[in-house]
């Protein structure tokens, strides 16, 4: 860990070479950590504070994460700093972050390049410990969760509309991305982070921290579009690729009162399927003989996270249906789309980004209302490596969820 | 030619081998035509005619047309019969039949294997001649044009809901489809047809026979995903190619409200492109520069009919807006569209096919009411190869229009 050693790099960001590409495509740099500088014990300070008082101070504050120094790892831990308390910031003590394939499609390079060593992780879940002079949204000890933003433009019509994972001037990711300081954001995959009140999520009492996390991002991710697309009472709705956002989805689509077929890779899946909701389920594997669900679906939700055959599911949807792909895998991939297939029952082929800020709360209350939760496997930090290659091997049964506590 | 002289053959179909594939995709065995007999002189029969009274008999019809005998070519002119008239049929003097870029894809084999000959042909108007015991929808003198569709099952949620082009038994096509009698249709690069007068469509006195032709087809096409996807005045609309489908697409849209932008391969269609409406036109060409036009239009026609590059278009598209091609190339050529380019905006690529036969009715009404013709070139029948020819190199300006009476 050479980098965080480098006194003479301390409190410096380097930003060079940084592109955006997609939504979460960029270069960054890592910061020289407070060489000898031990971690925030924030429990500790935290006793110490009261609402809007900032008793841990302003900050910088140094704080470690796990970082990933190549494409093929493994992370390292890695010392650095969050940026000094804005007057709309909130500090918060992470306790968990969720483990997503964006995490791992970012590292390896599949979204485009990016510079080593970066920190990962969107799906944020702790604690408020200190406020800013302004903020007024979260008091000291609230229970919040940050998913995929931090930061969007707040002007454009996007924006303004609640809708900030389409801000026109390109939001602000959690990693990985330019922050409006000119720094490259660093994620979850920490013990600590400062962010704009207005990106900060409240966890419903009834939702375990741990439990929050995944629903920051592959919750939202999948909410999004089923609303979007009508899902409802009385439709048939197809959920294909069962994992962290599918297994979410099949919950969600349910609760919404649609009746759901999971396609899955996965024989062992099935009872989970059934369990999750799932009125019926098949094994997707090749040559399987989908016929029985010729037009029977009225929206079709894909969660697979790399390229895989559409044509098969395109003629399974009714008239003028749309197949929603949320997972990109390689960004160099494209989807293959037979035309006559769209053609024949006006059929649409989409994608969807996360959710909305707004729509991110509104999530998540309606998980605490419909007693929704991810099935989660808690890993300490330094098992994230051996997490990537389980999810990779579809193993994740059905989200890694990092405990910083731990 | 020698089969259409081959009197073994008189009143046999040969239906053997046929397969359907997409929505025109059959295999078509030629009938023979009847061996001495002459082209029926219906102008004179017609003065024979009264209202619902059959005077030049109930068939079967002898007729003419231009059909293809291999996918290279040439057109031979191919002597066959219509079927006798059914109590709901009308039976129709064809006058013009529109030269449609599917009649080429079919004869080609791109859409699959076909047999031969074929006669093709799809946009077909005339004149009513006769008219069965139990038809009421139009007198002898009508004059009617024939699409895409000449029948469909009438009893699924489809047929019933007003969407015969999306019949859920599969429809049948005006060549190349197996009938309800078992025998392949023929086209309308023919002197004569016989349809069920449920699938004809009433030709307004303000449109010309010739121009309605090219509305059947054409017209209809782009009418309906223009109605689906709600454009309107206010939107911007994008419509990618001009030629058949796309010029219309343009008179249609604005017509409709919409502020519309063409997309061209062709310099010299500039003025015309805005002599149809188009408030701006852009030429398309290998690495042209379109940003000006990001996240400009919510609705996109694409009316191209073969294979290219939709990842440049992707982007100039409003959130939730789609992108429809109504073209379709080889149909074993696949829609090759970047995820992340649809995931960015939430974005779809769609497909549409032809209307129904209401939604055909309101269309060429329409086009009445807002003065909307195609603008067409007269061929004669023995001058199809030549046009097939023009229409490849995008001369045409902008329909070919066989002229059966020539």
């Amino acid at each position: 860990m050479s980098n965080t050693n480098d006194k003479d790099r301390t409190n410096k960001m380097e930003t060079a070479g940084h592109s955006r590409r997609g939504f979460m495509v960029s270069a960054a740099t890592a910061v020289a950590g407070v060489s000898a500088a031990n971690l925030l014990n924030l429990q500790t300070a935290n006793a110490a504070i009261t609402n809007n008082v900032v008793a841990i101070g302003n900050g910088p504050y140094p704080v470690e994460g796990m970082a990933a120094y190549s494409p093929a790892g493994p992370h390292r831990p890695m010392k650095f700093q969050r940026r000094t308390l804005g007057p709309k910031d909130v500090a918060i003590k992470i306790h968990y972050c969720g483990v997503c394939h964006s995490d791992i499609h970012t590292i390896r390079g599949d979204w485009g390049k990016i510079q080593y060593p970066q920190i990962v992780g969107h799906e944020l879940a702790g604690e408020v410990v200190a406020v800013g002079s302004s903020a007024s949204k979260f008091n000291v000890g609230a229970r919040v969760g940050v998913g995929t933003m931090v930061n969007s433009c707040r002007v454009c019509t996007e924006c303004q509309a609640g809708h900030e994972s389409y801000c026109l001037n390109g939001n602000t990711q959690a990693y990985g991305s330019k922050d409006r300081d000119g720094t490259i954001t660093q994620g979850g995959y920490s013990t600590f982070v400062v962010v704009d009140e207005d990106f900060v999520i409240n966890i419903p009492a009834a939702i375990d921290l741990a439990e929050a996390g995944p629903l920051m991002c592959a919750g939202i991710t999948v909410y999004s579009p089923l609303l979007r697309w009508g899902v409802s009472a009385g439709k048939k709705v197809a959920i294909v690729g069962m994992g962290g956002l599918g297994h979410l989805a099949v919950k969600i689509a349910t609760a919404l009162g649609a009746e759901v077929t999971v396609f899955t890779t996965s024989p062992d899946k099935v009872e989970d399927a059934r369990r999750f909701g799932a009125k019926d389920v098949v094994i997707n594997k090749e040559g399987a003989d989908f016929s029985r669900f010729k037009h029977a679906f009225d929206f079709a939700l894909d969660t697979v996270p790399y390229k895989h055959d559409l044509n098969r599911f395109i003629p399974l949807l009714k008239r003028d249906a749309t197949y929603c792909r949320v997972g990109v895998g390689n960004v160099v991939d494209s989807n293959e789309i037979g035309q006559m297939n769209l053609v024949l029952y006006r059929n649409s082929l989409a994608g969807s980004n996360t959710g909305g800020i707004k729509e991110t709360q509104d999530m998540i209350d309606f998980c605490a209302l419909n007693k929704i939760k991810p099935e989660i496997t808690k890993i300490l930090m330094n098992g994230i490596d051996d997490a990537w290659t389980k999810v990779i091997e579809k193993k994740a049964r059905y989200r890694y969820v990092m405990d910083m506590k731990a």
